[in-house]
């Protein structure tokens, strides 16, 4: 067959990436991995889940952002070398392995599939064991990187790199979700923080002069967070989502038949705990999975006998998502009671039904975690603060506060 | 329901568009259209098809292009309105809308279906039998814009914006196309051309100081089709999706189960042609696949019994695409021969089927076309050229050519 | 000469800025006035002055950032106008003539300029005296524009615009500085902000869904001051520069002969005061100089017979600036008098004479002034709140602080 | 001096340009180098010239550009080391400063200069003078870079990257000066062109690839030029400049006292020519002219007595420039004498002196020069060839071609 033979040489690998330019494959152990099922499984997931619903620009994928990611820690890698920090050949590469895995276990819409399909069982922990069964199929290949992971491995500035307060999975979703999105305020300045970063005592710190980039990223995370991750239509587009997966799911135990994927089958006809992952075909099934099982099954369901689970489809796949208030003060009960008896006039079903067409979902998040990992700011004379000392601005009452907004969702008839 | 009721007023809906930021909804109408099914679903539909595997930023949807080019449509009809051009409000709503439908009738992986499932039927036929049935539901709203899009409208520039060799679909597409690929030398300073955009006698002209900005234009497209649109790995996966499909279906049409959305299984098991739209069922299960269901459907024929259908399958799930040579003479078919032969050997598989593991697909562009409507440079003097004319770097010769590459597949044991 | 008679016609004039794009200049009178000498001077000032010893990409004019603030305020006035404001035709150019005109008084290195040769008089009432004798020469054409300067126009939402804590001054200078320094950490969505703009009796406001841009856009400005207009290396060659013209002042005023262009000689060589203003000549020796004076100068003293000066001027030229530190204490007496010494011996100069060479000075910023004109939004219930109660991440003790720096600049051996 | 001392240390400088980012000053000898007072001259000479009158962003320094070339000479030089190519510490060292400098020699308004004051003296020359005294200086530092710079070193490629047609001061100019003047058509992708190079036989090659990259890069080459360098506003605000300095000499050597810096004074006095660069002293005053001279003495000039002299000064100093025709045929010389004669009886000057306010201007340019150190593609089979021959759009005829346009400038009574 010479013919055809192709001489892959030592050619590097560069992949083009919108938001950081050509990003190089640094080997074949990466290249590798990249390839594997798993990882070309996250080119079938979005990365925002239903935000599209609201910022149409924002479907990229987990695996572009797993791929940006690793990129920036490229660049810290190179940074930390230079000013004088030894990391070998292997452990920069088990560093880049380890954050291109560190969301390998997400499923489609996350967040949704853990409050219905898979109830209890964390993605971080599903990442876990697809580590795990991909290092055997590697023949220990990944054994630094989930060192790393796990923050087991003895250069403890690594595991920060991959996860904390300011990680490169944070600097990279940053950038890349407002570049999707369209929501420049987002933006963060990811070269230039990681040309501030240092380690001392094996903990990764920021040069004082990085004050106001940091001050800059907290502040873009959290406007991040309020006017993408947590905006009320996607929200309410994930609780509608939700309560069809739960519906369909409740349908399917109750042997009513219903369409979709094997592998959404397998979900919606067994409930999965934890413990089920310990076979291989649960692992299995749920590697099959991604965005387009839900979506494919959604639309044969606008056509489902069940009127609930039809309703829901029907809203989803047209976008006529809930309405959303948000409440300064607790509902009315009375109202809920009204609006409740609407739904069951309307649509001629019970009263527990009406309640997949309205609900209130609380969403909070903070800017800044004095309990997690901290971000350390080095100064000239080798003194450290918290960044919530150093910073003139971002007091710590202000910033370790929880934010907290409740939002009723329902259907406008 | 007092307590619940949104009062919607004159507010006007933004869109945040990465590309070209704020886009202002211009009014009911044309929202009313954005939220109908049809246009819903080409948010289901990628712009670029298979090209991810290449470009992995480039995700976008077919349902953000139409937006980009809407709102292309509002700056080019205030340009012309500027230079004097009487544009009435009602025809303005009609171009954004023919603009906002003109790709209405795209299936998902649009070349991929046409060789395929929907043989014979092209999908600028399929867009006109959907504005149709549209302008059906929404009592003759979209008048004039069909008359636009099929030029019947009296101002025949407006069909120019919509369709000819500058019209704001390409303006958008390559802007948008590049700036999701990561490719910046594809970009095209719409902006700019929108600016020197005049009418005369009817007819879209440009201002001659905009000469280098069209050539920019020529150039940028044809680096966008050989180095994106006809770029190797895409074709060659193009053909691989092409080869599933068929497969699938001759197993189908056979009788052998396949699984499947219901839209799926209906263009598997029937011989569609034209006259088969004449039926409200075919477009409405035309209406209802989108890329979802091919993707949903391939996962599960990874493991379908026919050896080819699952290998297939398998290779393209996971990215193990054809590997392609670019043909500078004929195959050597003593060299193909034993490739097949190979094929025969290691799956067991009839010589009819190793046809499905390899082929020669040619694939070929011009920059500019002088038989389709032209574009046309307006002198200060008022004369007139042909920008194949005007331009004294590009001669029509060589704008003209078709360049044509042959691409040879194969499957790499 | 009918040959080489040029028609101008209507044609719209339009610049293009590297921040915004295209820029159409609305009217005659608007290109009128940005012709003026006045106007042609800002060209040939730099916005930030000495910055560029720091950033070298920040070497844009004032005369673009006039520009860059009258295409935010076309933006403002159109969204207003969507919003219902009236706003005539002759008020919407008139608020774009003031905003054009609000910096025509700066000199060169403005704040250098009213510590040296102008002491006592602020470039705002130069701005009031420049654009009163433009409006003699324009025979009344900028009479609104002045009133909505000066806060007399019956809108007061058009001061608001020109000159508040949200004014698009604002909003460009933040976009555009930070775009050629390079901070883009500095970026402000100013097309966002527009957007969520609306007035309420006569006062501009922000739409709630903005207040995260708020934020951001008060901690961009925070940044950038910092970073950028309060950077310890900026300062200190402005206190160089200072000392370079008070110097060269005192030796001019001593009858000792300094070369110079007339312009700077009359400002070398006189002491002026407000009243000085009242003449017109002073006025048009101002209306001379610009930057280029002031480095033609310094070059030539480099060779002066002062040794303070030619010491300094040397220094400034080869880029050998002040060395600073930031004081966290009192600074140490003794220390600064064995500096001052070195500094005698050295050169061999008297103890006044050595205070050239070193100093310390004080720069301080707030981020939100409570008592300028404040920053209001909107809610959907037609409340309003000020920002600092409205942020539940910005409380008022933080944004008002007034946040000092103690700069040490001396002179390295 | 204990409490002020400062350690250095080895802490890497960091520059902050707006174009690439941030960009890193490799060591001491290259920082000593950008300190010298010649490259600092470069920070007061703006690389566009005139350009400013026509897109008013473009004011970036020739300093910055020698900063950007440096920048992807690292990025070229760090890709030819991935191919395996040998490049010494010093030999990437001495490329660095070799293009840092390869502009030193150039006068504020470069063009202009050449044809007024030191006529006959081409700034390259001049750069090889500067050059050899900084290395005087420097003890021999330079030693290498001169070779580099003469194509004397024995890595001919290096030499090519400095000066051919596809060197890192083109790659640089095109991307810096479309970026500040906003022309955004003028992009090239220096990042992508670079990672595409390849050494063959001491040859820079460009990898088949990237042929389209280039055919890009020639384009936007040739746009700038016409949209850019080439623009007619411009060319005639040069010629406007030159007409000054003639009149402005012609005067001096005439004895009539005419204001201005010292070393403006020196280049009006004598009649300069490449003798003359042999005294330090020509050199000397030659290094203290920058930009500021010229405009500050024109400001001065607009009263000077002499009436052609102040006429030219008043309308170039307030941009009222002379307007320009493009010739499609020789002009009417009949036409040209009636305007001679208007001028003479509007100012009452001689026919010679009216001879100042109007002329003829040849301008052109080829895309690319088959004379010139070519632009090789290299094919995956080892093969090379000339892109005019590997490009299938862009053919020889055509890249080759001189353009030319001749621009009759004249003033507007």
């Amino acid at each position: 067959m010479i013919v055809f033979k192709v001489t892959m040489g030592n050619k590097r690998k560069i992949i083009n990436d919108p938001v950081f330019g050509f990003i190089t494959i640094s080997g074949n152990n990466v290249l590798n991995v990249l390839q594997h099922p798993y990882m070309q499984r996250l080119g079938r997931i979005k990365q925002l889940g239903l935000s599209s619903f609201v910022y149409p620009g924002a479907v990229h994928t987990r695996f572009l952002h797993s791929i940006g990611a690793m990129y920036l820690m490229q660049e810290a890698i190179n940074q930390l070398r230079m000013q004088g920090q030894n990391i070998t050949h292997e452990d920069a590469e088990a560093a880049q392995l380890a954050i291109l895995l560190h969301d390998i276990g997400h499923g489609p819409f996350s967040h949704v599939l853990e409050n219905s399909l898979v109830e209890g069982v964390a993605h971080e922990e599903i990442s876990g064991w697809m580590m795990q069964r991909m290092n055997n199929e590697f023949g220990g290949l990944l054994n630094k990187a989930i060192d790393i992971f796990h923050n087991t491995h003895h250069q403890h500035f690594l595991h920060q790199l991959v996860s904390s307060q300011l990680d490169v999975d944070r600097l990279d979703y940053l950038c890349r979700d407002s570049f999707f999105c369209g929501v420049n305020e987002g933006t963060v300045a990811s070269a230039r923080i990681i040309k501030m970063l240092n380690v001392l005592n094996d903990n990764l710190v920021v040069e004082s002069k990085g004050i106001y980039s940091i001050e800059k990223f907290l502040v873009a995370r959290r406007l991040m967070y309020w006017q993408v991750y947590l905006h009320k239509t996607s929200v309410a587009a994930e609780q509608m989502l939700i309560n069809i997966l739960k519906r369909a799911k409740s349908l399917a135990m109750n042997g009513i038949q219903i369409q979709g994927s094997n592998a959404l089958q397998f979900f919606l006809h067994h409930d999965i705990t934890k413990e089920d992952f310990n076979t291989n075909q649960t692992l299995d099934m749920y590697a099959m999975l991604d965005d387009s099982d839900i979506w494919s099954a959604i639309k044969m369901w606008c056509t489902h006998p069940d009127k609930v689970l039809s309703l829901l489809c029907n809203a989803f796949i047209n976008r006529k998502l809930f309405k959303v208030k948000i409440l300064n003060e607790p509902v009315d009960v009375k109202k809920v009671a009204q609006l409740k008896l609407s739904y069951q006039k309307t649509w001629n079903i019970t009263e527990e039904e009406s309640d997949f067409f309205w609900g209130i979902q609380s969403v909070s998040t903070d800017t800044y975690s004095p309990s997690d990992d901290r971000i350390n700011i080095l100064y000239n004379d080798g003194t450290i603060k918290d960044i919530s000392d150093a910073s003139d601005m971002l007091n710590i009452n202000v910033l370790t506060k929880k934010v907290r907004k409740d939002y009723f969702y329902y259907t406008l008839l």
